[in-house]
């Protein structure tokens, strides 16, 4: 039985200096909960790599990175505070922060943690954007491609807190695969946490078309995917980089419900009908009524674009 | 060596009355093509079962909507002069219309024709939208599951007119798996032509939602998938029954470059830089260095929404 409706909040950051402690962003993403919370909300989205800067503008060794902004231990010292909270207040959270595994490998992750301050799931970043190697006359750099792994794990949805969460980080919101990953397990809702720099380093591409790009995507794949997103952005001049701001909640009819007015700390917050999404489960986006895997081979058997296989009709 | 900038006009029709003679219609086409010639398109795009009333809102039997509304060849009598003009002219077009194969099996089809009059490719929709029983309260009927098999071939681009091109149908545009197997094929312009009712027989959907959709889809996919969109509608108060509009030309930028103002015929045109989607597909989509298949195969081996199969994490 679902709980509806669902009480959605999104907790847009603003910059973290580069010399900011764990601690004060963690104070920061504490406030915001209690925010949260007070208007309302099962559960709050905080942006990707929510506890330090944007670390993968900087080229550095692996190992300096890790000492620097990656977390070994979730909950930490610092982030105790927050799954302490979640139990004390009755909120779940979504968090995203740069994680070594007990394996030691480095990974873009993300954590879903319910009313009880239980981790019930994590998401590991699977569409890596950026490089790995030094681009010295771009303006900045954009290392995901160096720092992190490939998450080992897919994509994943979740039942907790009365509904079926999905998650995903940043730049796998610009892949369909994404989504349909997250529908065909049946999502109600979608968390999602970006950093999304204001500037291409590889054309000057017209600065409006980056919150363009954001906006459609989200509306689009709310739409395709009868889910309630969740975007929740760390935004404003980080360290004299621009990140764009747009947090937004979006329904599953691909309208955007609220929007950060922004780019500082931020929530927003909607009642979602997960019943919203139903309908268009049941008709338009009925999967097994109108899916056709068997025409999809080139999705999994093709990575890169290849050539046209079209031919001329024969009969 | 690909033709750059590629001349795309879009000619959306009006309302086809039921009782309207091919030869009309095609005449209406005719003149389209004429006026897309003079302002220099090196194609144009026309709508799905372009020949015709949008038939499938009525019940009645495959017999009967066959023997009316469908085409055993391509070209035929009326269809003729749509070559000859394209050949005459030195125009490409794309032509959705209903289709008896040779084997005798119906589909909702559309031909790529090229400067030469030739057909170089088909498309039989895959994404069969609405139902196959009869809706006795419902307003209207939307029966292509009834009258049309689903296209037995898939998706394929071509490479004609010095471009890569695709094609796909109406309700195709709604489904990311579509666009994906034609970025997968290198494609530059994906055409689509499209009859979408303003009305939801399902629920009372808000009407302005069926244009939001179809906007937001065709500038995500666009987008997502490095490509020049051209989607014509055939629009309007048909038999009672009323089609949304909103024809346009979509960059792969996700901007609309053209939009049809009416609901009647009507060609917009856009003279269209094939190169613009090149940056993308060599960075933000370059899909050899991104796409992670190994995470994607519930694409193609499940078809309809199962459960959610995030677990807790263990380590």
């Amino acid at each position: 039985m679902k709980k509806r409706p669902f009480g959605l909040a999104v907790a847009q950051l603003g910059p973290i200096d580069k010399e900011e402690s764990r601690a004060s962003a963690v104070q920061r993403l504490h406030e915001m909960m209690r925010e949260a919370a007070s208007r309302g909300a099962d559960m709050v989205v905080f942006p990707e790599l929510a506890l330090t800067t944007f670390f993968p503008r900087y080229w550095m060794t692996e190992q300096e990175a890790q000492a620097r902004y990656f977390e070994r231990t979730m909950p930490g010292p610092e982030t105790q505070i927050l799954f302490d909270t979640a139990r004390e207040l009755g909120i779940g959270f979504y968090l995203g922060y740069a994680e070594i595994s007990a394996q030691g490998r480095p990974y873009n992750t993300s954590i879903l943690v319910d009313k009880n301050g239980d981790i019930v799931g994590r998401y590991r970043k699977v569409h890596l954007p950026g490089h790995s190697d030094h681009k010295p006359t771009a303006p900045f750099q954009h290392l995901e491609k160096k720092y992190f792994d490939v998450g080992n794990e897919g994509f994943f949805v979740w039942e907790t807190m009365q509904a079926n969460i999905g998650m995903c980080l940043c730049n796998d919101r610009r892949w369909p695969e994404t989504w349909r990953m997250l529908s065909l397990q049946g999502a109600d809702i979608v968390a999602l946490g970006y950093n999304t720099p204001s500037v291409n380093i590889h054309w000057p591409e017209p600065t409006h078309l980056r919150m363009l790009h954001h906006l459609v995507t989200l509306q689009s794949a709310a739409y395709q995917n009868c889910v309630w997103i969740g975007a929740a952005a760390k935004a404003g001049l980080e360290d004299g980089s621009h990140l764009i701001g747009g947090s937004v909640i979006v329904a599953p009819t691909g309208e955007i419900m609220a929007q950060a007015q922004s780019e500082d700390d931020e929530v927003i917050f909607c009642q979602a009908d997960l019943a919203l999404g139903d309908t268009f489960k049941q008709h338009v986006f009925n999967l097994a009524a109108h899916r056709r895997p068997e025409h999809y081979r080139l999705i999994v058997d093709q990575v890169g674009a290849g050539e046209p296989l079209g031919r001329a009709p024969v009969d």
